[in-house]
Parts: C-alpha cells; structure tokens; sequence
C-alpha cells in the first residue's frame, strides 16, 4: 500500500474538495491508502466513506495569504500542514498532498522534510499544459528566485527522470527559457546554463526556448531560476484569464455571435479545461527525500484527486530512489577525478 | 509639417506593406510628411500617389534574423535601417518608423542617433492589450537585460509622461512586475526599485503587480529588467497563439460546435484583434533625443500605419521636450544638494 499523507484543511474550499477528492482517489486507485490531517468534526461530517482512509486531528490552518510562512511553519507543528509535511520525516507516508500555501508548503518542506542526498536547491515544478496535449514541465516556479547553474542541472536532470517515469516521455528534452535561441542569448546565469547543459551526458539538452512558444514548446521541460519561471506561470496565467474575458465580452456583443457562443458553448468548456491545471495535477517540490506535491489553491475534489493520484504515480515509479543513486554516482565520480 | 522617416524595406512585407500603410497614413494625417528608404524601383512600383512622399535611395536591407545587429548597422550605412535612422542626427527627420529586425533597430539606435540628455539607459516599450482596451506600456522590453533601478526610474518616468501626454491618461500609475504582491518581494533589483519608486514624486507609484493581472493590470505602465519584461512579452505572445491553437482545435470537434464556430466568427476575429499589436501601434525606444517607432515585423499596412500615426501623436505631444527639460531639472536640484 502507498501511503498518502493529505493537509485536508489547506486550500480555497478546504476541507470539503480535500475530503471529496481523497474519497475518490480511494475508490479509483486500488493500491493507496491516506492519512488526512485536519479538523476531525468537519471531516467527520463530510467522509461518506472511511474505507483506506484515516483522520490525525490538528489544531490549526495556515492562512492562504500568510505573509511570513516561515514563522508561521515553526509556531504551529500542530497545523494540518506541518503535521502532514513531518508524517514523512517519521515514516508515516510514502507522500504528501496539500493546495495549502505555496510559499508555506516550500518553507515547511524545507524545515520538516528530510532533503534528497546530494540535491543542493529545492524546487518547485508546475506541469502546464499544452497545445499537444502532453503537459509540459515548468521550473522553478518559486522556490529560489536567484540559483546557481549547477542548481539548474540538478533540477532538470529530476525533471528529466521525472518526465521519463512517471509522464511516460520517452526521450524528453530540456529547453532553457531565454530571450532568443541563439547560443548566446541572455544574462550571464542563461550562458552559463546553456553550457553546462551543452555538456552534460545526464539528460538530453534541447536549447534555448523562447516564451513565444510555451504552449508549444520543442521540448518536455521549461527551465530558469525561481524568478524568471515564477514570472512565466504567472502570465500564462494573466494571459488565459484576460483572453477569457476578452472572448466573452466578443461572444455576447451581438445576437449572432450569442447565438454561436450558444452552440460552441462545450467547445469553450474543454477550452477552459484544457489550459486547466486542475487536469494535470499539481506542483512537485524537488530536492526532498520523498514527494510532496502542491495542488492548486483553488482545487475542487476532481483537482485535488489528481494531485493524489500524481503522488502516487510518483511512489509507484521510484523515481526518487533512481535520482538519488544517480546524485551518488556522479558525486563519487567527481571525487575520484579530483 | 511633422517629418517621418520610413524604413521602408524592412519587415516581413516589406516594402509592400510599408508603403501601403505609408500611403495611408498621408491620406489619414494631414500634417506629416513622409521619407521612404528604400530601393526605388520597388517603392516607385507601388507607391500610387507621392504627395508629400519622397523616397531615399538605400542599396542594403538588414535581414530579419540578423545574428550580429551591431556589426551589421556598422558594416552598412547604406541600409534603409540605417539611412533612417542617420536622418534624425542631420535633422532631415523628427521621427523614424522601422519594422526591421528589433536588435538591430536598438543597436542602430545607440549608434546613430542622439542620447536624450541626462537619459542614462535606452529600453523599449511595447503597447500590450488590455481587457479595458487601454492599452498598457511594458518595458523594458529587452534593450537593457541587465539595469539598476535608479535606470527604471528613469523610464517609468518617461513611461508616465508618455501614457498622460500620447494616451491621454488623466494620472498613469506605475506598476513593478513582482512575483508577489507585497513589499519585500522579488530579488535585490525589485526591493530597491520598490524602495526607489515609493520615494520619488516623478510619477504615481501602484506598488508591486503579478503578471497575473498582466491582461487586465490595475496601472497603466508595467515595469521590469529588460530580460523579465521580454519574457512577459512573450509568454503573452506564447500563450496567446496556444490557446488560439487549442480553441480552434474544440471548435471544429463537433458539427455543433462548428456551427457555432461559423455563427461565433465575427467576435472571434474581433478577438484575435482585440489582442493584436496592430491594432495598437509599435514599441517606442526610449532614451534618444527623437522617437524611433519599431513597428511589429509581421505589420501590414495597417499595422505600420498604426506605428507612422503614433510617431507623429508623439511628436505633436512634445514628450520628448518635457522629459528633457525635467532631467535636466532634476539633474540641477541634485547638483545643488550635493
């Protein structure tokens, strides 16, 4: 059984999507059991169905908004974010899932969870989807906004072995976002990349990949330090949200185009679930000894549910164990070259 | 009499969209005048009427994907670009529009033409679309990877007389592009230009804005680096084409849908202008002693109209004087206080 610890109190609509969105992870995977961590009376109330499935009580919910995460993680362990994040470090859980606080989950990860041996930099990796269907890999969205490159290739030679095992990629490549795809491009950080990268035997290095085709992009894998990337995913974001409105304000400015509106409506539905994160899971933090995974704040149980099958993808694939070897490998060769 | 230069060779189209939108733009504008460098077998070929047109004769053009800007613009002072943009230094011109290669126009910018004075770094600023249909400036967009904020200064300060005296906006704001709201955010450079711009009273400081907002911003001036507002430029042009891709894709996935699509098409196409640079004119370059317009490469007449209209608005406006004269005055109080 794969042990699945679940901050049932983090998020928007905790704790009723938590709750929902374990129950069906529970009677769609087979192979999964969860812990929830959080109020057990609102918990009570909502489980129709205790089966694979417990409740630890915890005392306290970090805000979506908290403004000084760090303090926050250190003065509650008893919040149904750090109880489930310190589930790992006592081997209670094989993973955790939480659409808490990113900037809370990042900062509790680092001082409850145990690191993967050899991982210098954490850090926190969307999928995001696109044109092809097949979601892309998008790093570091937040957790260190200024990185060495040999953090960077770390980071991608997870996301490679990541893309490989558990998205079912079978040659992914890494691009490196960048103002231009000439060798050459950008700021010193982005040259220095691209040569490391340009070297490396660890994973296959596509080159610089300009924004301009994010949602389709020639690789599997979006890279830069913590700033640039968080910047992407945020205008994706802005982008998707303004063009929304934009479109509906067209649809509805004429009776012949409400009345096409009308019967495009499902199209536009997909649409809006296509460019949806709640289809593709939620965020991995990289550089921890086990996977904790980051929802979207805003997930509904059929979002939330995918964060926990993710999760459990991911225990299932050992892709932790093999990036870990791996780290050992090179370190051991670099010592014995030195 | 306001006197344009035009490159007219380059661009996609060019010169065939270029002296077309040239064409319009003496019929739309009264007091302009217009120079075309260009080859004039070509110009002559397609220009139906040459009141207040005249044409330079220009024996190179810059090519699109130009590797070596600088060198090239050195190399070739016979290119239409660089013809252009000498005419401002010998006074022949009080604005140049060019929808040739963006690097290679910035380049030839530095070399050619006059510094405003006291204008510490040169960047360029594209109009983005918003969902209010003001439309919004961003920079830098990619003449400056590397700044200091006093550097940012300075152009949103330019940025905002620009928004108020051009786009007629009672009393722009100025928003910092930040990966969180809140003070205290982003790397050293965004702390210090939030610090700086929270001090000054140049212009109207917003505070922090997450390119989530980047459609639909609550300020009219977005700022960053030049290397994260080109990233931003682009992911929005990313995003944008992506989803247009996506959309298309649901809505001819059913009969219905396709239906709707036929009825929809009207907004759509609306839409796709709603959230083109177009309609919206071209990139200003800031820091010189006279604009330089560089109008979207892919611009057809319209388009590069857009970008000759905007030129002239410019020159009418006297923005350039204004901020000259503030430097300066700017520059004398710091003198006195030293």
């Amino acid at each position: 059984m794969i042990r699945i610890g679940v901050d049932a109190m983090g998020g928007d609509y905790a704790p009723k999507e938590q709750v929902e969105g374990a129950m069906l992870a529970i009677q769609k995977i087979d192979d999964i059991e969860i812990t929830l961590y959080g109020d057990v009376e609102q918990i009570k109330a909502l489980l129709k169905n205790d089966e694979r499935i417990k409740i630890v009580p915890s005392h306290y919910v970090i805000p979506m908004g908290e403004k000084d995460p760090i303090r926050a993680i250190k003065e509650h362990p008893d919040a149904s974010m750090s109880m489930a994040l310190a589930s790992l470090r006592k081997d209670e859980n094989d993973a955790v899932v939480s659409s808490g606080a990113t900037q809370a989950l990042i900062a509790g990860a680092h001082i409850l969870v145990r690191r993967m041996q050899g991982f210098k930099r954490t850090a926190i990796a969307p999928l995001i989807p696109s044109v092809s269907g097949r979601p892309t890999i998008l790093l570091d969205s937040g957790a260190n906004l200024e990185i060495r490159p040999e953090h960077m290739l770390q980071q991608a030679y997870f996301a490679a072995v990541y893309s490989k095992e558990v998205l079912g990629v079978e040659n992914p490549k890494v691009g490196l976002i960048n103002i231009g795809t000439e060798d050459g491009k950008g700021r010193d950080l982005d040259k220095e990349a691209f040569h490391l990268f340009t070297e490396t035997d660890l994973f296959d290095f596509y080159g610089n990949v300009e924004p301009k085709q994010v949602l389709d992009p020639p690789c599997d894998i979006l890279i830069s330090d913590g700033f640039t990337a968080n910047i992407v995913m945020k205008t994706i974001e802005g982008t998707a949200k303004g063009m929304g409105v934009i479109l509906k304000k067209e649809l509805s400015s004429s009776l012949l185009s409400k009345i096409g509106a009308l019967f495009a409506m499902k199209s536009l539905k997909h649409f809006k679930k296509a460019i949806s994160a709640e289809e593709i899971g939620g965020a991995l933090i990289y550089g921890l000894y086990r996977p904790v995974i980051k929802a979207q704040g805003a997930s509904k149980a059929y979002g939330f549910y995918n964060g926990i099958r993710q999760a459990a993808t991911i225990v299932r694939s050992g892709v932790f164990e093999k990036v870990e070897a791996r780290l050992k490998e090179v370190k051991a060769n670099e010592s014995e070259s030195e």
